[in-house]
């Protein structure tokens, strides 16, 4: 397909110098481009398709980087990116060294911000326009946020500290779902304001009647008059988003180009902060997205013509493996519930809520919530298993400290996309989660392949008091690992041929790379035992003492140095005063970390086999 | 005083058996007997006045332990305490080994759950309610929150996730302001609610009449109809609660124990969440409180005739050292904004918010917000301090990783209460935030005086790049470490007269007890070498070289020992391959904290002088 449009537009000047009349075409061109793009490189779909008019619309009203766009959450920004220049680079999306598949600072002065987390852009925004004021200066701070992210706590936050400010402006993609269907009150009341056709008409109605009321004697008048500020505040600050201060516009038609532009245009002499109601079809112009735009979230390459490749996006992980035994547990085990926040099919429990749709929940973008929520259900001697990805769970840390471990309640967190994370870069890591469980004394296992994961969360659920954890990789186990099984300890030692002064000592889906470079250096002549740990924190009786033995020894470990569990064995091994070599490998703070593959992750941050092994012959 | 009424309660069975027309008199006992008590002992004085009639009439209506009070935040619960059978015991409030200042299931069966941090009241007792559900079992969950609490945004988390539980309760004390004055819009919005007195009558009135509206022919009647389940909407569910799903009733006279009473007893046939808009006056019946309950909000001992005394609530501490000592260098650098959490007064920021009010931010007890809000400033050249104490930074924690450090921006983050914290008990301790900024590679300084405060303080302003972080004791400087000034190094070592074999490392006001262990160590012939940091992350150039030349180091610190900073410590000389012991000394995950005093706590936890150099003496 041609894009004779839109490849004549190489930043937002551009845009601005069309004739409104190519708005609708432009917008269709960018919509195809998408499609074929993302089709053959993988990134999000749904999102992006659903804000091209909005974004479109954005650009052609405001001036970036003078105003500042802030996405919430970023995954919507890849027409944004279209317009900033970037168009030529989307073959390299989400790819090592090419286009980030979210907002980025470093990569155009156009990005405002980042947004790998959702719920900031209000905050961010607030920050932004905030300083303008102090240092006097122009432009409109515009937070374009998704109805998903209402389901959050900080965007409340954030709209309580909106003040008077007259250059923010808050746009509502609402597309009517999150990544996973909307869930909650803020969901129906959105419907509520969406459906009901009569809003803005009765609205302008009864005010013009209202007005013209005299003073007349009937009762049904003077009773009107005396509500008359009430019915006026009913009628024109009936919105929660007016009751925070905001102008509120809306609902208007999220696709209508020329009418978004216009209003934005209008907005220039904003007298308060404003919230825009746009309403958007998640998906719009690609049929099996508008369908099921769950699925098309976030995807790998696909076949445009229909639906997606199973082979690109395998139904067996890690995640569809917790949930499938979880919902299997949860038969005889009438205590376990299941909660997530908002990914419900990102974490497999879509398999756990057909089954029992009563002691599943799903609570929206709510870290916080979900564990305090779970902590609640586990005082009344239920039993939650709390799904989280391990760069989400970073929002419910303190709940975590005063909800759970305080109150020693029996709690399984079940932390997926834990270590490296292929595809969406720096803000979505799971690299936090081991040092923050050890730090606050909650024991964890890291199964490396589905054996150890299903035999561990029983085991979880059956022996555990208190909290606890299990953490597992995205995506698939590595055959290598998957031959290994489960030998139900919490360590197992792979020892090499001939006797070695040399332990690597790792966990996880790194197994994999770690028992690669023991072959590498055997190949060198060099014999190294391996040591795989599944339980993980408290480091596992007796490992310590076995591992005292040796001269050398490389922890590697998917997951920050800085207080890891690479540290705890340093610690513990001190006590013993092991006279040898610890080396660690693991994420060092102040490492950028770029969107690329796991494996090239690996190998940029020296993870990867052959790095290993160089690090022992190094030393 | 005699307390005839209260003296005969010991539990809430008791209270059930008074005859309705003793309530007030009851209340007016337990105001003056909490009045009389908090003034020997300390404690919360303006909140706990507030809630008399709230609390005395919860338990008339509803019976625990079946039916759950869960208090958000948990400091206004002494009249509960007092209703329980724990009377005696006001005078070991908040004292080691006495009573908790906040409710405790350890020691009650009433206190269904814990609540030292705030905002977390409504999704526990989801939990609670979804569990009873689940469960089949009777009784209500009531949660109890203050108007402050609203201004947190995992507050409406909990609110989009009340679906249908017509077992849930939730009342708002709304006493005006949290502890500091409320901020924001939904403190506006309270205020519309509370102030208009047109607001029932106006809603009652109305629609009886758009109920009798005849199918008339005349405009006025037709626009009506055409609006008219809209108009109902707008005044029936005019309340942002009522459209996140809750029956709404208010607002109700918080101060009225007998029609509080009956509301709560109607309540027993519910078919939805309902949610109580109770009115109450912060510090109700003590003059000093009711005119500033801000200062009486946490108080130390004082005379209740008339006002606090200053010797016991010291006008010079940590916190007033800072908020001072900002506002002076906040003169001259015009791009320095300060941030809390609700806390003007607590962090010291009042001076700094007289002299620049433009400048200075209370989004309320919105930590995400703060630390959001503070990137977004940053991203736009200015500087922001970030003032919260290290128990409620855990909140923002998220925040930190995602919106400062993966944008490296220049955000100072001054942690107030860092450390062991008196009197609030195991909810309040500062004993995570040094393997916090370890693990996330904020670099972070630790004063252990007033001239090290300021000296870095105003260095970090100044000499730095990116996030950084300052932290500092609750409290004054002890005397013996304001005499060793400030010598503007990152550490100083404090050299035995002899020479020494063993080495204390430690930081913070914790090294007034690690002198005195190096003192009494002396006396019984043992010299020690005591290191002092103030930079404590990353560990300061050097030191590591120069303690591998003692055989014996001992570091102390007042934070978890797993992944904290003498962690790094050990990690640091494993790399120089030091032969010699390392002993940590700090706070080990899964030791319960009491309240009590510093000293006391420090006893407990084996951080005491003694205590150091008994571990020295037996190694």
């Amino acid at each position: 397909m041609a894009y004779s449009l839109l490849e004549r537009i190489n930043s937002p000047q551009d845009l601005k110098k069309l004739p409104a009349g190519q708005l609708a075409p432009l917008c269709e061109e960018i919509r195809a481009f998408l499609i074929e793009s993302v089709s053959k490189t993988g990134g999000h779909l749904s999102s992006n398709l659903g804000t091209i008019e909005l974004t479109v619309a954005m650009h052609r009203a405001f001036t970036t980087p003078m105003d500042k766009i802030v996405f919430d959450v970023g995954h919507q920004c890849y027409t944004h990116k279209l317009l900033t220049g970037r168009r030529q680079q989307f073959d390299v999306l989400r790819k090592l060294n090419g286009l980030s598949g979210f907002p980025s600072p470093r990569e155009s002065v156009h990005d405002a911000f980042i947004a790998g987390h959702g719920n900031t852009a209000i905050s961010v925004a607030i920050g932004m326009a905030r300083a303008k004021k102090l240092k006097n200066e122009p432009g409109k701070v515009i937070a374009l946020v998704g109805d998903g992210a209402f389901t959050g706590g900080m965007v409340y936050e954030g709209m309580n500290n909106i003040d008077t400010l007259n250059n923010l402006i808050v746009i509502l993609n609402d597309n009517k779902m999150s990544i996973s269907k909307n869930v909650g009150s803020l969901s129906r009341y959105l419907t509520v304001l969406r459906t009901n056709p009569e809003y803005n008409r009765a609205k302008a109605n009864t005010e013009t009647i209202l007005s013209a009321i005299p003073l007349l004697g009937s009762p049904l008048v003077r009773a009107l008059q005396g509500g008359k500020a009430l019915l006026r505040r009913g009628l024109y600050h009936s919105t929660m988003f007016e009751e925070m201060g905001f102008q509120y516009l809306g609902p208007v038609d999220g696709h209508d180009v020329i009418k978004l532009t216009e209003l934005f245009q209008n907005l220039h002499h904003q007298t308060a902060p404003v919230f825009v109601h746009a309403v958007t079809v998640k998906g719009k112009g690609f049929k099996p997205a508008e369908e099921n735009p769950g699925e098309f979230h976030g995807v790998s390459s696909f076949d445009p013509s229909h639906a997606l490749d199973p082979d690109v996006a395998p139904a067996a992980s890690f995640s569809t493996c917790f949930g499938q035994h979880l919902e299997a547990l949860a038969e005889s085990r009438t205590n376990v519930c299941a909660i997530t926040a908002a990914m419900k099919y990102g974490t497999g429990l879509q398999y756990f809520y057909r089954h029992f749709p009563d002691r599943f929940f799903d609570v929206g973008m709510a870290e916080q919530h979900a564990v305090t929520f779970a902590a609640g259900l586990a005082s009344q001697g239920m039993l939650p298993v709390v799904a989280i990805y391990s760069t989400f769970l970073q929002r419910a840390y303190d709940q975590m400290i005063h909800d759970v471990c305080l109150m020693d309640l029996n709690v399984v967190f079940a932390v997926d996309r834990a270590g490296l994370v292929p595809g969406d870069g720096e803000t979505h890591q799971g690299i936090y989660d081991p040092a923050f469980f050890r730090q606050i004394g909650i024991p964890v296992y890291s199964p490396c392949n589905y054996a150890e994961l299903t035999y561990w969360l029983e085991y979880l659920l059956d022996q555990g008091k208190g909290p606890r954890a299990i953490r597992y990789a995205r995506g698939g186990e590595p055959e290598t690992l998957s031959l290994l099984g489960c030998s139900k300890q919490p360590y197992d030692v792979y020892k090499a041929e001939g006797p070695a002064k040399t332990a690597f000592v790792t966990y996880g889906t790194l197994t994999a790379e770690v028992l690669k470079a023991a072959q590498l250096l055997k190949q060198q002549g060099t014999d190294v035992d391996v040591y795989k740990l599944v339980q993980i924190n408290p480091l596992p009786d007796g490992l310590c003492e076995e591992l005292t033995r040796y001269d050398h020894i490389l922890f590697a470990e998917e997951c920050m140095e800085q207080g890891g569990i690479g540290d705890s064995l340093g610690a513990a091994l001190s006590e013993y005063r092991w006279p040898g070599h610890l080396t660690l490998r693991g994420v060092h703070s102040g490492r950028a970390i770029p969107h690329a593959s796991v494996a090239e992750l690996r190998e940029v941050l020296g993870l990867d086999a052959s790095s290993l092994a160089n690090a022992i012959e190094r030393d």
